[in-house]
């Protein structure tokens, strides 16, 4: 089954494509640019989704649901918001089919042409705070802080399973506040709530920072990110959390009457959200040559085990499946997933590798002689390491197995991304690391015309203004202007 | 709060919009059909997803997620499928925005036409078996069960918050068989799943049975269906189950290969679906003059504690304070869900009509000469009635409280259907019976014209064929003709 896979060595997006396709994750559909997110991948989704969900209510936020469909004229009522999105959008314009009178069958009905044309949400701000606008009218009505679990549509040119689609499934909280000080701690709060969901169930390290403002999202005064580093070597936005200032307050009438009264005041804003984008992240952090590595606290089935039932010895067969069995509702019973593979037509190798595909982290062998001995082979998904363990005590070894797993690929990942950020300070040596991949660390003058001419010329971007980097004095890698804190370059998906 | 909730016997309907509206449930947003669904009303939905979901799961199915946009194409590869969703199509023609070189504002670009039209779902029968084609070869490959989570486009005329919109979320199962009668059993189970779901949860009695042929799935061989009966006499379709035989198979070229060889088949198929109408029957069958009435298992909040707090006097509030959260952490632990008001501005009389209208199950409320005397008062929403409880069996008394109220509900909503449904036999007290609302069970001569000169004379509809009726001969209620069986009309939303 590995055989199918690319290597990592030979073509690094090839590789992702397979895993991804023959790991049963997605698989392209026919619509430009539209995935089909297969069973196995969507169970990784929901266990993310539901963690994330989890992690928003217990922060004080409720769920709510907005139209899929925006009036054009909305978009255009905060500038920067429509000059961001007005190229991706796809837009509604009839309500009706018919069959053609000239017998080339269904076609677009004429006469039900939509007075003003729909776009399919390519993120909600402007309806909500369209909404909004009838739900806050006193500071008793604030904090708003509402999420929503939805399907979005940019319409992009090149697309890539999980990574670039033109349909991504996300959550975008919208929060309404009375002061700008509530609103910036609200950004701060979720972008920390995402980046504690990437390390603990994700096994994947972020780096924490602020972008500049020509990576602005369309329509905020500040947008903080998560940026992680790939295998490939490239950096990836995993989720971002933007302060929208009074911008769509303003865009859309939404004013508060402040406590104590006085006069009214526009509505602070915020605005996060992450995507099924996060499962690419997922993919391309941790998987191996022949397959993904799934972290425990994510994988749909956590442990599997194969028992080598005897066709030709029904007894044994027996003692063999009521063993998997026992193990399985003792696994059960602590919150852990288990899969039985009793299938007898294929053969160990095979199923090995199928699941070693799929990144199921621990792999459980019983066969006949080890059962006489009293032992049970434990496989882990991560460093393909083996080992055999006495039966009484498989529970727990399985159970402290799995935590050992999550840790440590997040160590790996941290590892790998030690090695790859460096800190550099000649513009000679920075267009060498560039060219190697990672990020970089490097003073910048501060200007967009710097910025845009460093991305012309490495294709690196800014990835952030990294929250935990020290003040230091420097001069910038390519211009030897004045900078007053060094920022985190790469080139990125 | 109540003052401004229209009465059922004023205007049925304003009473259904006050109640959805006032009670935060939803609201109409300011694009043509599509409705917000608000966070409380999200959280009942939440509570259905999750049950339905449990229940899925539990049956067999794992949840996947296809594109929302769907080729025009793919819908006309079904002849009566198309027949059936082309008048109501959300049309996707354009995927940019530009700004007009007239100043005009943003324009949809003309020259970002594409080639073919895009659909946004109104279901998702053809761009799933489009993709089950691939997914399918052998009988090792069926059955698929899959089930999706998703919103839907229909463009309706006439839309009515829950019951009608044009957007709306809904789970689809699509299920692919290799023996017709494994596929009729799958159709009927999943039937089964959603009447006991009504029952059990939505604590809603529904009457199963199959559709006539004129008021089937446009594709489907068989549509089965769950019906109920609204307060206001008429019946709501709740969930429908499709047996579709080969139809979608043969359209997409779905065939697989038997066990034991031979020639290929195709593929045998049903579809399953209820949506966010679930809501609307909901509140349509329990809510009262003044509010809902939610059943204890869907209700966000099932218990609600006031404390009178005295402001002159902190020492006792704090007492009230500290016997409340006693109460609220002892049934949190039983899994009831609770909520402490400690709002000191609202009088209480406000407070008991706010969670009236809400349909909070059960209000205790605790007063300083209660305190004093180890007592609790007990009401609750279904009866309006209330009772002193000793504080030391509080306990155990909500929990068996909330049972009897989802049993109560229950019974009250049976009732009502029982006293609703007559058996009749002559045309004229048919058309009275009509007139006056509820189920009829009558003979009908089996033809799709008479059934629609029914329609038209009484605006009633054969809401089902129902499986637990006997075969008895009898005559048609409006020709006259020879009748097998009864079947049962009213008139739907």
């Amino acid at each position: 089954m590995s055989d199918f896979i690319t290597k990592r060595s030979e073509d690094i997006n090839k590789w992702y494509n397979d895993l991804v396709i023959k790991g049963g994750l997605a698989d392209y559909s026919d619509v430009r640019g539209c995935m089909v997110i297969k069973p196995y991948g969507y169970a990784i989704w929901e266990k993310m989704k539901d963690e994330l969900d989890r992690k928003f209510k217990e922060t004080g936020h409720v769920n709510a649901y907005f139209p899929l469909l925006i009036p054009k004229s909305y978009l255009s009522k905060e500038a920067s918001h429509v000059e961001g999105f007005a190229k991706e959008c796809a837009v509604v314009t009839h309500y009706r089919l018919k069959n053609d009178p000239d017998g080339n069958g269904v076609i677009v009905d004429p006469e039900a042409k939509l007075e003003e044309e729909l776009i399919i949400r390519p993120t909600s701000e402007t309806i909500i705070w369209n909404t909004y606008k009838n739900w806050i009218q006193s500071y008793r009505d604030l904090p708003l802080l509402i999420n929503q679990w939805a399907n979005v549509v940019r319409w992009e040119m090149r697309t890539k399973l999980f990574l670039r689609t033109a349909e991504f499934l996300w959550q975008e909280g919208h929060t309404a506040h009375a002061t700008k000080l509530e609103a910036i701690e609200e950004t701060e709060k979720m972008l920390g709530v995402y980046a504690d969901f990437c390390a603990d169930f994700m096994s994947m390290p972020v780096y924490k920072g602020v972008k500049t403002a020509s990576e602005r999202f369309a329509g905020a005064e500040d947008t903080y990110c998560i940026e992680a580093l790939m295998q490939d070597g490239k950096a990836l936005q995993a989720g971002t959390s933007h302060f929208l200032g009074q911008n769509f307050a303003k865009a859309f009438d939404v004013r508060f009457m402040p406590e104590g009264g006085g006069k009214e005041e526009f509505v602070r804003a915020t605005s996060w959200g992450v995507s099924t984008r996060l499962m690419g992240a997922l993919i391309l952090t941790h998987s191996h040559d022949h397959g993904l590595v799934l972290p425990p606290k994510l994988a749909p089935t956590q442990v599997v085990i194969i028992p080598f039932l005897q066709a030709k010895n029904p007894e044994v067969s027996a003692q063999l499946l009521a063993k998997s069995e026992e193990i399985k509702t003792a696994l059960n019973k602590l919150g852990i997933s288990v899969q039985i593979d009793k299938d007898e037509t294929k053969r160990p190798g095979f199923k090995f590798a199928e699941y070693e595909l799929k990144g199921v982290p621990v792999r459980l062998v019983i066969g006949p002689r080890d059962l006489e001995n009293n032992l049970i082979e434990v496989a882990r998904r991560d460093n393909l390491t083996k080992e055999l363990v006495q039966a009484e005590t498989i529970i727990e070894h399985v159970q402290k197995l799995l935590e050992d797993v999550q840790a440590n690929i997040y160590q790996k990942a941290m590892n790998y991304r030690t090695e790859h950020t460096k800190t550099i300070d000649t513009w000679e040596e920075f267009q060498k690391q560039i060219e190697l991949g990672g990020f970089v660390y490097a003073h910048w003058d501060g200007t967009a015309e710097t910025e845009e001419k460093i991305k012309e010329l490495t294709k690196a971007t800014i990835r952030c203004i990294p929250f935990d980097m020290e003040i230091s004095a420097g001069k910038c890698i390519l211009t030897g202007n004045d900078s007053q804190k060094r920022v985190l370059f790469a080139r990125a998906h």
